[in-house]
């Protein structure tokens, strides 16, 4: 827990990745992240090879306080990162040795500590409310007392560009202040975010000429350039980021850890992870979602499930050629899949591409290829999707190689399941008090037997689920296991298409529902389509358990495999 | 339609907005326009002031088809923008003017037409399988013919960075071909989205230098930098710019349209948009989520709920000090706000402003306002939101009025309307046949009788609606005139914000319902929201009814005014 260098990576302490996900991240509307929560995305941080890792601010917030105490207390072995505790300068009018809040930073027991200062004049002088000599003083005394103490010292310049373009010599006496205290690294903070990077760029250079510091990067995404602001400084002299994971952060967030650390490793060729640290981006970015109770965003750069994912047709056929043509980077460097989506925009070629990923080779089965894609359009024209929902998908395939040689048709697709349905029934009741009752009745057949079983949910869909798991838990050990995380619905407005369409366009539109499970281990998703909602939901419940089942027993109709 | 140039911009033609949404945008999983889609996007658009909207690929796609053939028949009027139809060169094999697709584009009647072109030469040989000359013949023989044929033409080169790099000349050659076919303007497409921003700029400013010509610039997320990335173009000469709305697009996007123009206005004082434009952005970049079915993203620059959302305590008490030294920006400019809470309208100012606009004046009554205020507060954390539901707030508007003095409570907010429920109940049958069958019963009482009603319909929510009609339509003269002409669903998850919660997130989520209504002269929108689907959907049919009730006999409750 002594250490204050980053362990294990080929630059050593040359180049700094500091996160700041406990701290700054959890500044973001909605995060609220526990004591042991915050143990776990140190943790999950340390496997990645982050260098410092910031806890929070001791002393501030009772939770950071108690953090650090476990951390410190042998609940936190970091293999590659330094521990960091972030706070404030002394205040005005006491010493830093008397400064409560110094004394707070000391007894965390952090090996290193980041002081936040202001830098820019109209800060220092409206919200601080001294003058320029006194904030530089309260810099200086407070690095130089840490320092003392063992601590390894990092300075954030808040508002450090606004102040440099409104009073460049105050924002630069700021740094040379903590310099002269012994601070290893000044970081320059965008802190309102409304930085590009060419200018960006200038300044760094300019400031590193000027004060021959070590200096760092913070940005806030305000202009939706934190990423390419933290690069552009690194190429401009910077050997020190800080980002969150995600981007999460106050307003529009920060800079994503993900993707800065993306492009340093593929773009700039950067070693700034220990071996295998790279590949762990995408799996380590997903679960610090997870731990931030927030879905992970598809599209999000290097790590989002969408991230090399291809739809056009135009390049889908084109990719079989050479995929290095069509992704930036090869999707594996950084633990992601390339996908290929299946849409009305994609033929024979996307298809076959996708089957082999889903683990359905239709390469030497023609005619089954043709049928699939010939279903496909037809499943699509009536409202179905399949770019998001790839176990539907697979299920459909398999179908169509199962009846090899007979047309495939009706609404559903189920092939062999665990478990049949002979019929539901859903009551819903608005009562005369207010009070409103869902109900779901099914009948099935299980392991030979046919199975009834009622219960109630608070809508339709959940009463329906719920009946069902009554139905089959006895007989499918599985299930217990399967959770739905999430589930969307779609309507479909033909009215929109067909102006000749009567009646009430908004009620019997057709609706797709699509339901995202997971069993603990892996995620997957299934669609339903249909003009009843509560149909619809159902066909995709039921794809859901039969992936499920298949995954459990392959091959077999997936009860036995229990 | 005939207008090739943007109109009412400060900068006119010297400066272009490129819109591709409804193309490139399209590309992102999950997004489907409808024909009618397709025409409102393209409306909002105009409305913003973009210069150029891109609509589709006619000959490719029938719906893109379909769109130019109504847009340029009048259902398309432009205040603003000019309409591009985008497409391929010429096969290899054919003439221009017999080339099929060629010839789509000029029966799309669009004035300006982007062309597609492949300037890396691994892609022209490898995916084309043609050699550079015949490459640049295609591009300056399919420039030359649509030029010739009274066209605008752009040309999209696409791979552009990759090729430049991999091999200069080649890249060249082809922006060459096209000027000498008579292009206006050659954009530099960095498809695989893999550019930085220094790297970039420098390249743009190289090929400006060696080329002459005018030069534009689309961008990919790959790297998270496709904002800067066009920044940092046009800084280095770029004079058009290809951007989606919020970014959407294959993998990790586009460059999101409403930062790009955030950035432009504000960062470098570039008068791009028509006067006022800047203040619609928050607007039609949320409107434009709609369309596409895609929350807005809260945290997306300039233009999010959170945009400009301060939580840090640090900063919210230094912010009353001057909230400039805490924004990058004026909130305002961009036609966002600083406090925004869960919506724009949580504030006295905001709520009696709309109430003036719904014709329900508050200014006379404060302590009704407070109580509106209060009440809009507790619904939105519950999941409501009026946003897009006029007709639901007017009515909540009018209860608290009607209330004054005492608390409102309770789930829903009828004022007294034309009827009143008693119960009702909907039974949705699978049966062992497979049919499904949807019915619903209601209990109301209108015009001092008590009257049942029972019918079927197509799902639980359209059997609900048709039983209603038919329990009331003898009552109530006007009710065959209302049909509803949408209606949408958003499942809100509470289980993003309460992590504790247990079970099954998906299905028991909370559901939000807004219908839109018409009589065939006025629109209206009204809201309902519930854990039970369908409970939300009554409230959301209910709010409909009265609010046209109020219409045809304002002050009364509707049903004597037929």
């Amino acid at each position: 827990m002594n250490r204050s260098e980053p362990a294990d990576t080929p630059l050593g302490d040359g180049f700094h990745v500091y996160d700041t996900t406990l701290r700054d991240g959890a500044q973001r509307e909605g995060i609220a992240y526990s004591v042991a929560d915050k143990l776990t995305v140190a943790r999950l941080l340390d496997e990645l090879g982050v260098g410092f890792v910031e806890g929070g601010w001791p002393g501030a917030l009772p939770k950071d306080t108690e953090f650090f105490q476990r951390a410190t207390s042998g609940e936190l072995p970091l293999k590659h990162a330094a521990l960091v505790a972030f706070g404030s300068t002394r205040k005005a009018g006491a010493t830093a040795d008397r400064d409560k809040q110094v004394r707070a930073l000391l007894d965390s027991r952090a090996p290193v500590v980041t002081l936040v200062a202001k830098s820019d004049r109209r800060h220092i002088e409206r919200a601080l409310g001294v003058d320029v000599d006194t904030a530089c003083a309260m810099v200086r005394d407070t690095v130089s007392f840490l320092v003392g103490e063992g601590r390894r010292v990092f300075l954030d310049a808040e508002h450090f560009f606004d102040g440099y373009a409104y009073d460049p010599d105050t924002a630069l006496r700021v740094l040379t202040a903590a310099g002269e205290g012994g601070a290893d690294v000044v970081v320059l903070c965008d802190t309102n975010g409304g930085q590009l990077p060419l200018q960006l760029a200038a300044t760094v250079e300019e400031v590193g000429a000027r004060t021959g510091l070590r200096l760092g990067i913070h940005c806030q995404d305000d202009t939706s350039c934190a990423v390419a602001n933290t690069i552009a400084a690194v190429q401009s002299g910077a050997t020190h980021v800080q980002c969150t994971a995600n981007g999460y952060g106050e307003r529009a967030g920060n800079a994503d850890l993900f993707a800065v650390l993306g492009n340093l490793v593929t773009k700039l060729e950067m070693d700034v992870l220990p071996p295998g640290g790279a590949a762990e981006l995408t799996r380590v970015s997903h679960a610090l979602a997870e731990m931030a109770n927030i879905a992970p965003d598809a599209h999000q750069a290097y790590v989002g499930a969408s991230a090399f994912a291809h739809k056009a047709g135009l390049h889908a056929s084109a990719i079989k050629v050479d995929p290095l043509l069509y992704n930036h980077i090869d999707p594996p460097v950084v633990g992601n899949d390339m996908r290929v989506l299946v849409t009305e925009m994609a033929g024979r070629a996307s298809l076959e591409l996708k089957g082999r990923e889903l683990g359905v080779d239709l390469t030497e089965r023609p005619e089954a290829l043709t049928s699939a894609v010939d279903r496909v359009k037809t499943l699509e024209s009536q409202g179905w999707s399949f770019e998001a929902a790839d176990a539907s998908l697979e299920l459909m395939l398999r179908r169509v190689i199962d009846s090899e040689g007979e047309p495939v048709s009706g609404e559903g697709f189920l092939p062999e399941g665990p478990f049949e349905l002979e019929s539901y029934r859903v009551v819903l009741d608005h009562r005369p008090d207010g009070e409103v009752i869902s109900e779901a009745t099914v009948k099935v057949q299980v392991s030979g037997e046919r199975v009834i079983a009622t219960a109630e949910g608070n809508g339709p869909v959940h009463a329906l689920d719920a009946a069902l798991r009554k139905a089959l838990s006895p007989y499918l050990e599985w299930l217990d296991s399967v959770d739905l995380t999430d589930y969307k619905v779609r309507i479909l407005t033909p009215g929109a298409e067909t102006p000749s369409m009567q009646g009430h366009p908004g009620t019997d539109a057709v609706t797709r529902v699509l339901i995202e499970s997971t069993d603990g281990e892996k995620e997957w998703t299934t669609v339903g389509v249909h003009e009843n909602i509560v149909e619809a939901s159902w066909m995709a419940l039921c794809d859901a358990l039969v992936h499920k089942s298949m995954r459990v027993s392959p091959g077999s109709d997936g009860h036995r495999g229990t």
